[in-house]
């Protein structure tokens, strides 16, 4: 094959012999953004119509030729060439071959470096609000599940330091998941609303030197606003680095979760069970079943951040404007887009059909000494500042210990050999369900606050509206 | 000195002796939150009275003996001891020297898990306010440099690449930061609002057992909402992890200046030259005049950027909830914290006081070929293709290149030898001051659009509002 | 105080009133390099008086006012002053003070780019060398308590997925921790070769025009070399990269042991307790035993990455030579030259004086089915291909899982009914003890090769030689 | 197309129905390591046969099987498929397919989590070499551009702080780029001999039950040596990190060449111009040639750095042995792989045919003071100390600055005023080429110290050996 003549060729010596066409061509990764490519040079010709600068039959006859490269696209029978170093080129040179000379003024007043910026803002928005509905669906997995264990409630310990620290309700861990997931999803959706702005205008960094309405042209395209300044507009990657870093911290709550969920699994605590479909086993022991989906999740956060630190160094002392060097930004959000639309659905299905071993959640309470702060409370109302009674209470604690007795065994009389301020009805209170349900402040983990907090979730939910957008790129194509 | 008894002393065999007490003890840097524990503690004197749980008079008593630790830290003569541990100890354990057992009813229906999580959101809170302002400062000195140089406009030439691209306003380059650090105090400021919360109720993590109102309290310390879940209010550090990426993101920009700066004030680009209040020379070259000031900014990007992958490490995979590793979240903000509020100022301080050489600017535009795009958008004006256009155009500037030409020293005879459509005003398209003006697009770097983009710019100041805010720990006392 | 002359004021307009001096300045930490530097120095006046810049006299007077500096600083009466930047230049202005202008002469054919690159290599050398020795001396602990649980052995289960797999001994289990330290070592010792060199003589960045011999220099210094170009080494900072990655993995392994160990003091597992000198307790929860040093080193990790990363892109992207961007090298390395002394001799201790609950380790085996590989192999043995015996045995755990049993109890005749191969034999080979016994090759966990592999490891540590090197900063003095 | 049987059904009550499955096979990318697999498994099919699990004939029929199948994958007709999961699974049932049940038994005493370390170990040991070799190309084409410039010299500014400091040879500032190189292979070749091991025999944690002999199989494999630990062998990937964190530290010494190269190329600068197969046109603005290559080379270190974080991110406080996690590591480690194939010869070619404009290099010198610390040092040698020498000098440069004068234009008379010291041999001492030979010590720009270091440069090449080594992967055959 001939060389391809280069949309710069001109001032060029050698026609073609890109030695380094393979390394700097990024059509191997960017064809993904076919979608907004085309629709945003859609938009363009109508600006450029609008502007006068192609009448109305030449917009009409170049959309043509662009809805049938879309369909082409789709079809997957579109000829991509590595020598067109990029989507854009290779879908404008498509349209020349279609259309004739004419396909050659669409890049009036537009320069590839708004136009792939465009590309990203679009591509991002569409991606996001899929990525804000696959949270909400891993949320309402996690509220279902917290309901199925609300009435009557399951007490489980809770743990600091990874040591048993008081009781609370499943539910009320189940849910802490939730309120990290609520957080995130108002991440995502502030990032959004940086992102849903357009670069288009902008051209190569100055500003275009035709007539056209870079809001009209936003509006048309579904887009909320405009770059105010050009120069910003090409050589801004901060809806990314953004975005990156929302996403950051969400695999820190899944990678939490994930944890949990392995721990759970394990032998020593036997709380959860994965069902068969979310779980493998060994190709060498018979017996092996590993919670691998769990894992998976939790070490696919090391990916995420790995792309956010990249993109950061990418971007750190470049001065203005564009650089080549933010053809970097693609690979690592893609990465990050990818890995969310698995992680969020495997991990929702995964809870969904997670088998809870409630019994062994309870048996764990027994022996556990972790109504100790409540026999310290239950000092403090017969009046003795909370400091000594908690170390009244350490005393008893270290006797169980060495006596190899429960807490929950000793008797009032027992317990009055350490301070006489015990009372018969001081037992009672290191009963696991007393001791939930005495925490009773807001976001306590009583039955009944939890039970409005998961009226205060569902109600968020609500909000969130119904299933997942159409996505620009559900239909078939190259990805 | 005997070692001192541990607030959980009660259970271990070995009364103090802790070998590994240097290393886990955080009085070290959380000293820093003394303002944040005090006000803390003070609200919730009051809301254990108001819950019953002291009396009027105790409560007064406690309040008292805090204002008293508080004045004793300022004036720097509080006996801080590393075998208390950390900050809220140092302080209680003072509170009991002064007040006596009394002072041990403090810690009633709260531990230090909500405790050390309510600090550091009043604190950050506090912070981020300050940053804000900070960040608005050098937008206006950016901002005010803009206005300088904008009547008569300082033209240069934009840059792609590295390599001069267009003409641009020098105002019009320094605005593209101003959007960039608008930004930045949107990110912040939503991180704020997600900050701004008390975590106060949680106790250890179950919720506390005592009848206090949480969302009353985070009223009185002026928080704006409360957790809706206690495991969550001890074990989240998101508010962290988003102030560390927001910061990063700016850093980015900052690292962005600062890179430039330091081009600027090569010998080779010449366009400034920094104050020499904001230059250091060197011990052995007498000739030099170093921009360290803005190498440091840019190289603080990496310090920055180190502590967002810190933390983001140190939270990953955790279980719920608070384990020992979260300790590690202060050092890295307190020390993002401080990198913000040195650079900040001194960035605003360097570009108030910056020498440009407008001349130097706008001889750089002399025979860059900058003109070239307005050329071929002329031939595209009169019907060619603009593809054609940039093709012959292309041409042109290798002749110019060949034969050692300027562009803008072409007369139209010499143009039409590469295309017939070149009529006598083509040369005019060429001359920096007709592309600088034809960019009139919204956005672009005409001079009445750069004039409109600076009045908004002061608009966004302006609601931005004045001087920064009353610090907390504005006042003496360690930090 | 009148502002302090600079060692480079004499190109400056402005006598002093640098506004950014707090800003630059490194006083504030590089002063931990005193020793350094004043060792360097010495060395500097005598290649001085080889070179015949000096007298005889001259050098003499020199050193013996910078033993008298050394002095100062060591008994922490030395005045450090922000406005003299460095202690480079806060030592030279002190050595004027005490022997006149004499002292000015040593600052010839030396500039601070390879003074403070010397200071750094000299005090890198030094800390690698105690560093290794921490390593070794945990890698010691190591040993002692595998030794300690060898005769008789500790049986264990052996984990994948945090699944309970195949026993191993406890002994082979801490052994792994043995040799990943092992490599720590190694990559500590490679990148000691590579920093065993002397910047000296690259003055600035071309090179010194003094007629001084810097092998000579670096042979006074006790340093194995010289760089070959000066530009390289003023701007090389490879050896910080190249140690905060060996740091970086060094953490890695420190991180997952002490994961092990919290996960092992937990109730469920409860393998092991710390010593109540390496465990915490809670302020609010009377019974909590927390394994915060365990935790904190887990922790630790992240800020280790996080300096790393930082510290790679302070170092990217610049252009040579020296840069102030490269000053931000000192925090990041001294912070975590800090950590790891911190972390590995409280590591050592904590694992000195752990408590092995060899009852708790041999239960966790029962019933857990960890012998069914030994079970496939059996049939293997028989002549059944390995992954039909594995399918066979998967069926014999489903039946046991499902009827309550554990593989240990069935009969040889119950076996049988999943596989005629099944000899009276067969039972046997499940046990523990005989899995354990059957892993014989080399590197497996059977008694006798774990015996080998504590030798060998012995042997390696025997080669790394005695107890830490003497620190060139043991003394007193600031850090 | 009905489930595929696992590989670990047996115990699992759900045949097939994996719902999981996609998101945990990791056929997609582990395929690159099909011909180490294969290798792997001759080699422990032969292993099997002398320890008298397999029958010679057996195992002939075994290898000659694989054998069949690394033909069918060179070929690129191979089934994969993703219900195998990964490479080892897909490549075994396919020999099932082939030579029926027998094999079944290639599995016997080994387990994926060291079959997969073994391939990892292959393949890094494979690409360690062919880098190797890849970096010294780049160096040789730094030697070969530095000898075309060395005579005669070409001078050019020394910079630090991107001032122009002192002239050095072109040269020179080429070859410290070399010596940076020269550490880079230093450490690679340190990394390569900790990855030259073999964990085979260690099967999935604790060591394999069959006699097999697993340093004759490393032979075989011409591996160095084996692991001590079973345990250590399958949960180790220190040589990925080690890896990825050299080539890092690679990046960081690229992406500095990329930068200068960046700002070379730029017209302020114009040092050099890359030629036009290593550069881009702009598709809007017809003059523009962009140094995209040497942009695209700097900005590829972000990812490198990411994936470094990434993977130390996956194995933070991952208890023993093997985790799904570790999957991770295969991606980062085989697109940074990827990353120096592409970046090290595209960057050697870049040099190679750079063109050097020595004219400009030498223009930049004049006027630039760079010789003023040449002057301080011809007031030493007349006696002064270097500190006041500093200070005069620093007074002659601020009168040439006020003045307009270059230094080298001042006459003995006019140094006078400044000095009386100044004798009629000083003006001379300025000239660049004066400066250049006077900095004679070893490391130094003087040209013979130049030509000496070019000569160790090419020693040290030499003894680098020749070409790349065949690499293993360097067939057909999917990647």
């Amino acid at each position: 094959m001939s060389p391809a003549p280069k949309p710069w060729g001109g001032r060029f010596s050698a026609e073609g012999g890109r030695a380094a066409e393979a390394f700097t061509a990024s059509i191997g990764f960017d064809r993904r953004l076919w979608r907004q490519d085309i629709a945003g040079s859609i938009a363009h010709a109508r600006a450029l119509a609008r502007a006068g600068v192609l009448t109305a039959a030449e917009a009409e006859t170049i959309i043509r030729g662009l809805e049938e490269i879309a369909a082409e696209i789709a079809r997957g029978d579109f000829p991509f060439r590595t020598e067109y170093e990029d989507i854009h080129l290779n879908i404008e040179r498509r349209l020349v071959e279609k259309i004739g000379p004419l396909g050659g003024k669409l890049h009036t007043g537009r320069s590839r470096n708004d136009q792939v910026a465009l590309d990203m803002h679009l591509y991002m928005k569409d991606e996001i609000r899929t990525i804000l509905a696959e949270v909400a669906a891993l949320q309402r997995a996690l509220v279902d599940l917290a309901e199925r264990h609300l009435d009557p409630p399951a007490l489980m310990p809770g743990y600091t330091h990874l040591q048993r620290a008081q009781p609370v309700l499943f539910s009320h861990h189940l849910l802490a998941y939730f309120w990290m997931l609520e957080r995130d999803r108002g991440r995502l959706a502030d990032c959004l609303r940086r992102t849903d702005l357009s670069p288009l205008g902008a051209a190569a960094l100055a500003g275009t030197a035709y007539p056209v309405d870079p809001e009209a042209t936003a509006r048309e395209l579904g887009l909320a606003g405009v770059y105010e300044n050009s120069l910003d507009a090409v050589s801004d990657r901060d809806f990314l680095l953004e975005f990156l870093a929302a996403a950051a911290i969400l695999m820190v709550h899944l990678s939490r979760l994930g944890e949990e969920l392995v721990l759970w699994s394990s032998a020593e605590f036997g709380f959860v069970e994965p069902d068969d479909a979310y779980a493998t086993g060994s190709s060498i022991m018979p017996q092996k079943k590993n919670p691998d989906v769990a894992e998976l999740v939790r070490g696919k956060a090391g990916r995420v951040f790995g792309h956010l630190m990249g993109l950061l160094t990418v971007m750190k002392g470049l001065p203005l404007a564009y650089h080549t060097d933010m053809q970097e930004d693609k690979e690592a959000v893609f990465d990050v887009v990818d890995t969310l639309h698995q992680v969020l659905p495997v991990l929702a299905a995964l809870i969904s059909t997670l088998h809870v071993r409630r019994e062994r959640l309870r048996a764990a309470l027994a022996g556990d000494h972790s109504g100790a702060t409540d026999l310290a409370d239950y000092l403090v109302r017969r009046g003795m500042p909370f400091r000594e009674a908690h170390e009244v209470v350490g005393r008893v604690v270290r006797h169980c210990l060495e006596a190899g007795r429960a807490l929950e065994e000793l008797t009032a009389e027992e317990l009055r050999r350490f301070s006489p301020l015990f009372g018969e009805d001081a037992p009672a209170v290191v009963a696991p369900e007393a001791v939930v349900a005495a925490r009773r402040a807001r976001g306590g983990t009583a039955p009944e606050r939890v039970r409005e907090q998961l009226a205060r979730a569902r109600q968020a939910l609500a909000a969130a509206g119904g299933p997942p957008p159409e996505r620009r790129d559900s239909g078939a194509g190259p990805r």
